[in-house]
């Protein structure tokens, strides 16, 4: 049986020079990939209490409710800034040449709630980091945060160190 | 128990005046409410004999990827121009101003597999008119094409008469 990493095509100079671009479509395309990816973020919450999952735009979709379906929880999606129709909370955070901002429903997440937070790949962090701070902006307990892939030489988990974190494929470079 | 068009929340004027949007994430952020969204979606396709689900980004992954996991297919991302890191083919459509393009991976689909697509909404049905053209471009069969959400008002259905379409939700308006 093929293991996770070997559904990945990585991608030499995407979306720029000297960019390793780690493709998750590759896993997805693949019925047998797919279940892999998501049987290994089910492992990773299956002795969890929470109630809800948070997927970040866009990729963080994908992995993420098939979780929150599976696991009977809710799921709220944080969205780049204007597509969330309601009243929002947002964060900016660091990018590497500029900033990026993300929201959240003011009304997603409710005061004491537990929340995982799912996203494809951790770099530098930055996104994930603005998530949790949002969720306990809102009263929420960022109980677990999962993703498929990290690049451990971007050091993602400094900016996450009070979390448990949790990774299905590490990559030690960037 | 409540019903699936309970869970939505109309939002007036947004994004622009005169349009009311229908949100979405109203139903996710209740566990029963994503739970009886994702089960409508596989009562639709329960009896259809498919090997992989096209999601168009970024709702369309929300949904298309608990189906794709439930049922043990293949999932594959309709995305916006610049997103896919390997070769794509892509298909312009037209906007109510302007025009839009959707990709995909050119290997995503086989020749000869049969593919169903998701969507949250269907309001004109470009989108997925579009994406329906380029799987078929690809050698594969569109064998369904499901909604969450249906503004029958917009006649989406005319341009998708040759397909087998089903939607959870249809509003008489646009």
């Amino acid at each position: 049986m093929k293991k996770l990493e070997e559904y990945v095509i990585s991608i030499p100079d995407f979306p720029e020079p000297g960019i390793i671009f780690r493709d998750i479509t590759s896993i997805l395309q693949d019925p047998d990939g797919l279940k892999l990816a998501i049987d290994s973020l089910l492992e990773m919450v299956k002795d969890v209490d929470f109630d809800v999952v948070v997927g970040a735009e866009s990729r963080g979709f994908i992995f993420g409710t098939p979780v929150a379906y599976a696991m009977g929880k809710a799921f709220v999606p944080a969205r780049k800034p204007g597509k969330l129709p309601r009243e929002t909370v947002s964060m900016e955070y660091a990018l590497e040449y500029g900033t990026g901002t993300i929201e959240l429903h003011r009304d997603s997440i409710k005061p004491g709630q537990k929340v995982v937070i799912i996203d494809d790949l951790i770099a530098t962090g930055g996104t994930v980091e603005a998530i949790a701070k949002l969720v306990e902006e809102l009263g929420g307990e960022v109980v677990k945060i999962c993703f498929v892939m990290e690049l451990a030489g971007l050091k993602g988990r400094d900016k996450l160190q009070k979390y448990d974190v949790d990774s299905a494929i590490i990559y030690e470079g960037k």
